[in-house]
């Protein structure tokens, strides 16, 4: 069995559509909340995940969910916004909620948090990061502009609901005088400087104590 | 600008799932049938695709239209059957009508046809491919069992509205006395054998005259 368990924290294009991938034979639990299961249910080609051969998990925010055996997960909602092809004419982009999650994991003693995406550092958010003994955390941009100064996007980072790397209100600066044993960035959108090998921006990331996630990353606690 | 138009000739997920990379500020013009269309309507999360970004453009059956500047492409239809995730208890698979189409393209004296999926060659469909300069063909499967033998899917070939390669019924037979210059196969599902590069299934399609289609293939009329 290549696969028991999938867990999506974002109804958005970019965190669902692998599930297309998936679909057939594949027998796996598909945990989500609620929000994202009624995202998915709205667009049948997901029905290629059939009942009795994929089971769908409702999680709800702050209770611990067995995705796989002695692995326990717990969702939490962190500042975001609804997925794009659900906005509205005026978008809220540091809602609480279940459409933007972050994933709680706990290996014995140690901690591990997974936030793909993320509007702003708020204080609850600070506390419950400290002294994790792993983050990956959103690396969506480098700076709030990125996508406008490429000429791709009228968008900034903080309107499509992600915080940047950079910046005094960047993640780098938030994470800086935290207790945290490894830090790696994840979703990173193709503009970010970081994914160049031999990018300025990618050696600061990395003397700033921070891993750029890749295909096949494998760590160690 | 990287991408004109694209032309969907199946509704079905593997067919249209990569339009959903394309979201946002890509400008191009999206060809596809009238029922092709209604499934990525019944879809909301292809309205990442915007109008007035992505201009929906319904081709019909057997009328040519110029998909870019000097190439005209006309749709017509092959025997095939519904999307999977379309399908109801009953699944007619030798359908012949907007669901799965082929692609006439015409570049001065030579005519290219484009059918990724197909469920029978047909009189009809010999007649028309008759003294092409290229023809890409479903190359899906290698023989009919061949999901079912690997374990991965009570479906055979025919059951998902696919000719095999091999065999009496197969396309390689069909396709061994016509007058076609080029002949390519497409399509290949992940247990097709021809996809390793020595097996011997490969040196049997390569030696019947077919090339197996690889990204970043480039072809010469």
């Amino acid at each position: 069995m290549p696969l028991r368990s999938v867990l999506v924290t974002n109804g958005d294009i970019d965190h669902v559509a692998g599930l297309l991938t998936l679909r057939e034979q594949q027998e796996f639990d598909l945990f989500a909340t609620g929000e994202i299961h009624a995202v998915l249910a709205d667009n049948p080609m997901f029905d290629a995940l059939k009942d009795g051969i994929v089971m769908r998990r409702h999680v709800a925010l702050g209770q611990p969910h067995e995705i796989a055996p002695g692995l326990q997960a717990t969702l939490f909602s962190v500042p975001g916004k609804v997925p794009l092809y659900l906005e509205g004419a005026e978008v809220q982009t540091d809602l609480e909620g279940e459409q933007t999650v972050g994933v709680h994991m706990q290996v014995g003693d140690d901690h591990i948090y997974y936030i793909p995406g993320c509007a702003a550092m708020t204080d609850d958010l600070r506390a419950r990061l400290q002294g994790a003994a792993l983050v990956f955390f959103d690396g969506t941009l480098w700076q709030d502009d990125e996508m406008v100064r490429a000429g791709l996007s009228q968008k900034t980072g903080k309107r499509m609901g992600h915080m940047s790397m950079s910046g005094p209100d960047g993640s780098m600066a938030a994470f800086a005088d935290m207790d945290i044993r490894q830090k790696v960035f994840v979703h990173m959108n193709n503009t970010n400087p970081v994914l160049r090998p031999t990018s300025e921006e990618r050696k600061i990331a990395q003397q700033a104590g921070w891993t750029i996630a890749h295909d096949g990353l494998e760590l160690t606690l």
